[in-house]
């Protein structure tokens, strides 16, 4: 399967629409829908059919001439593109009410994301083993990281000490941060930040609402 | 403040771009920036500075020439685009691990979305306390949703029941769906669907880190 990024400047927006597409064609699958085209995959994120066809682009060429796209197949090639076809071995920083969840979220595992490590600063909570996790201080990063393979760090602290946690898992070696806190995080150009602030999808939403004719 | 949307057809980008803006503009106010441009903007979203303008173009003239933007005036000025500048009442169905983390989430009420309904449907949790609420069976939606104004819906149950929670706010009156499963749902064209899948920043980053020279 040549999944091969073609070209380095591939835009932000098209990455995120290949995890769309991901999710559109796995809802096909499990419907037992073995062909597609570029149009439910555009409707999904809401763009046309060529911009689809162009987001693939960039990696290859999935479709097959008369026929459109084999569902499993394009999965497959997506998830390539994607680096999402091997395990990631990922720390979580804040062990509270929202880390909880997510040490439980049965998507992770699902989906190769493995949480071998919790961390939080919090003295009360260290020590306390949860979902078969002990809770190690954060200053334990710097040595757990590299012996543990970590390559993700998720921060579920309260927005206030964000930084410190990204400062923490940077100096011990992540390369990559997923911030469930409303507050941006300064981090140097070699470490990369994603933002899960659904707070985007809520505007989104009172957006459309109030706009609708 | 002039923030009537000049077009109707604002694209999506646009509007979960806003969101980030806000994001940055309550960053720098929480660090005293009084004044900005459209670079610190355009870099947090990866686009270009005369992106920004454009976004902010469709809702009205917003910097001062020789300024540059005042930070508190902007801010406002995008949460009334967003209709965030006012309360939103939400009803959250699924109380796992994850719902019941949201329900106890800051952010909501500092952000105006106020959950005034929980909703499941294991005859273990109905009748239940939480945060406050009582835990109604999903079958109440249709009476609890119009008698007290709830406009959204927020879906944290398994992937396999979000269909029918999604059918039960919708029958009930619900006109915007926030869905933090990783199931797609099919909705009516005057009911809008937002997804909250963090495995689309997962995925950026697996990306980023793997691509990165």
């Amino acid at each position: 399967m040549n999944t091969t990024s073609k070209n380095n400047h591939i835009p932000r927006a098209t990455i995120q629409r290949l995890a769309t597409y991901m999710q559109v064609l796995e809802f096909m699958k499990k419907n037992n829908v073995e062909v597609t085209s570029s149009e439910p995959l555009a409707s999904a994120c809401d763009v046309n059919a060529s911009q689809v066809r162009k987001d693939l682009a960039y990696f290859g060429e999935f479709g097959v001439r008369g026929v459109g796209y084999y569902v499993d197949y394009l999965l497959e090639a997506i998830r390539a593109c994607l680096h999402a076809n091997r395990e990631w071995r990922a720390a979580l920083i804040g062990v509270g009410n929202l880390g909880r969840a997510l040490l439980n979220h049965q998507e992770f595992p699902r989906r190769g994301i493995r949480i071998v490590g919790a961390f939080d600063c919090d003295p009360f909570k260290i020590g306390e083993t949860i979902y078969g996790l002990e809770i190690f201080c954060s200053k334990r990063l710097q040595e757990k990281v590299p012996k543990q393979n970590i390559e993700l760090g998720i921060i579920t602290t309260p927005p206030e000490r964000v930084q410190r946690a990204a400062d923490q898992l940077i100096e011990a070696g992540v390369k990559g941060i997923l911030n469930f806190t409303s507050a941006r995080i300064v981090v140097p150009s070699n470490v990369s930040v994603e933002y899960v602030d659904f707070f985007h999808q809520i505007y989104a939403l009172t957006f459309n609402i109030s706009t609708r004719p």
